[in-house]
């Protein structure tokens, strides 16, 4: 009789250390004698039976992986609607996990990726087809529940903070004649995670950046140009994160104000930095520079926190442990359980308190000027981005990521037509 | 009699290692017991006698100044014109050296900043005022003539080279399902030779970046769009790098395309990225994401190539050596001895054979389809971003970066009404 496989799928926006994550799991899986499969580009290749058979990377390989950014199985952005609406889908992959013998998966993403794990354990029940289901968290957004954070939050937080540290001192070198203006637009569509990690670039509020503006805020024109106004007249410069899910107070993004058509009819992207640096040369005359990281600031493996790709690694690790161990439908999450010095543990959460929840950044994070962050959000940032984890890099100067061979398994079922 | 002392200032957009050159230079002047005062915000402190002085500084200080990125004196974007056309300032910059005891003059700037340092030079042997000028090369445009390369270069190049190869592990792990297309703005108004650097991040044509855009090329749409198409049609996904200088063949800047003014008359920045991601979605319907790192690839000390921030410190080191010497009017360049192992020494170059210079990028170093980098390049490019020198981090997980405590001089003259 088989001893059963393990899938592991990767969901959702990638990070700098979901591949560490990948790499504890085969990992731990490995030390058990457990076979473990991955799905091409998430739940798309256990839909289409596109899987990997991980066995053929070697040691070396999978060690390199815990330092590599990306998904390096891929991603997807599919979301599984509910069970009744989606059966046959869920139903494809069950007839896939048993095909292949799956008797553990682990789903590697955010909410959606909780939800998808835990309505498949559901029906697998339904079915009497022994499966456990573990969903193993990540998301640079930071907005999962039960959770203290999310692995790969901590790396684009310390991206985050060192980046804005790092131009500030560009601008103030430049002010006196130049640049007296820098926008920095940080992810965070509905909650201000990374633009509240930039906070941790400065002490006092003279210090960069001096201005953050978050999604939890309105964003009031007239008040954040007087704000950009009285500090460059105090500090000679002013350096500005705006989160990308800034609105106005009657929730119109601010990010949709910018781009639109250009006069040949052109798409204009804009965004939210963009818009804002416009409004300041416009209205305040400063001549100003602005950056949009975008995937810069999740990739940056390069820059990622100690802490965080510990945490990526432990919660792979402790994910196979309740695979093996039958917790079905649970998330290992991360328990912090000292502030300083700065302590940590996994526990097993319900999956059912996971999914469909949003983790909102409290209220007490922010300033009462809406401007920045709190000590209490200092308290909690700050050890996220604590230590350096830095990749080996080669003689070409450049960090040494590795590209698996990616075997493909061999199919069993008819081609999926979903 | 006085022993005289050291003028150094900072001029231009600044780098992640032009304060190790301002280290190198106090630290070397300090082995030598030579005084050493640095202008506040480059020319403009020398103009205006707003002077600092650097014995307030201790040792470490100064040690922490050769890691921290920016200007740490302040720099600036004036250009002084010929002798004649402003005369008063170069008279006024004469008397404040004099007030000053000024005997050596360095200057840390690009093609403006040898021209000026030339000019003082002329005029203080036209007046008979014995004064030592110094050029000392800095720009992450790496366009100075004579010398192999300029520090900053290094720097930035390794910045983007790193970023990119990151940022497209991230694409290809998202293509199947969400973004196709990357794109990527570098810095180089003139030169593409940041361009060039991310072309290190990949080794074959299919490797990122499959595109790069030079502004030593005329953009043709039609063929870039095809272009992309190609790509993607074979990789399943594309990451383009764009010189933010590209131009249409008729000599109009592309990034003028884009920006503009949006519906509310409200000033719309754009920029080449943005621009082209636009076409991108336009034309081929793919998901497209961008970026402008803008300062930051200028800025990111954390990440600085190790060749580079010791060929920054070798040259305020031999400028300080050429000035003790007399060696009036000449600029510390790097000269490279050998490819395989990368071999260089400092020499100094005639300021004359500086100034007014511009070093474009050779023919021989773009391929024949104008989208990606040679063999040749490759050799010159890859020991500029050889290696790793690292930022002391703090226990909060951000880099040590040092403030100086800029201690004013005593002005000694009337203050300058120029």
């Amino acid at each position: 009789m088989s001893q059963g496989t393990l899938l592991y799928a990767q969901s959702g926006g990638v990070t700098a250390v979901i591949n560490a994550t990948a790499a504890a799991v085969i990992g731990e899986a490995r030390t058990r004698k457990i076979k473990v499969l991955a799905a091409r580009n998430g739940i798309l290749g256990a839909l289409r039976e596109e899987l990997i058979d991980t066995s053929k990377e070697s040691a070396a390989a999978i060690r390199a992986l815990a330092q590599t950014p990306g998904g390096a199985f891929g991603s997807c952005r599919v979301k599984l609607k509910s069970l009744e609406a989606d059966r046959a889908r869920y139903e494809r992959l069950l007839a896939v996990f048993k095909a292949h013998d799956v008797r553990w998966f682990l789903y590697n993403g955010g909410n959606d990726s909780a939800d998808t794990a835990l309505k498949v354990s559901q029906l697998a029940k339904a079915f009497d087809y022994p499966l456990t289901c573990i969903g193993v968290p990540k998301t640079v957004d930071n907005d999962l529940a039960v959770t203290d954070t999310c692995p790969g939050f901590g790396s684009a937080a310390k991206y985050t903070a060192v980046s804005v540290r790092e131009a500030a001192l560009d601008v103030a070198a430049m002010a006196e004649t130049s640049t007296k203006v820098f926008v920095y637009e940080a992810m965070g569509r509905h909650a201000g995670w990374l633009a509240a990690a930039a906070g941790l670039a400065g002490q006092s509020p003279d210090d960069a950046p001096q201005i953050i503006l978050f999604p939890e805020r309105a964003y009031d024109e007239a008040a954040f140009l007087a704000q950009v106004k009285k500090v460059v007249a105090k500090v000679g410069w002013c350096v500005v994160v705006a989160s990308e899910g800034i609105q106005h107070a009657d929730g119109r993004f601010v990010a949709d104000a910018g781009g639109g058509k250009d006069s040949f009819g052109h798409t204009q992207l804009g965004g939210v930095a963009s818009y804002l640096a416009g409004r300041v040369k416009d209205q305040l005359g400063f001549k100003v520079h602005w950056t949009l990281p975008d995937y810069l600031q999740r990739s940056a493996r390069h820059i990622a926190s100690k802490t965080d790709w510990e945490q990526a690694q432990a919660v792979g690790k402790a994910a196979v442990q309740y695979a093996l161990k039958g917790q079905n439908a649970v998330m290992p999450v991360i328990v912090r359980t000292s502030d300083a010095p700065y302590r940590w543990k996994i526990e097993a959460a319900p999956l059912e308190k996971v999914a469909n929840h949003e983790k909102k950044m409290p209220n007490g994070f922010l300033r009462k000027d809406g401007y920045g962050i709190t000590a209490a959000a200092r308290k909690y940032l700050e050890p996220l981005i604590r230590g350096e984890a830095y990749p080996e890099f080669g003689r070409d100067g450049l960090p040494k990521y590795v590209a698996l061979k990616n075997v493909a398994v061999k199919q069993k079922l008819p081609k999926w037509e979903g």
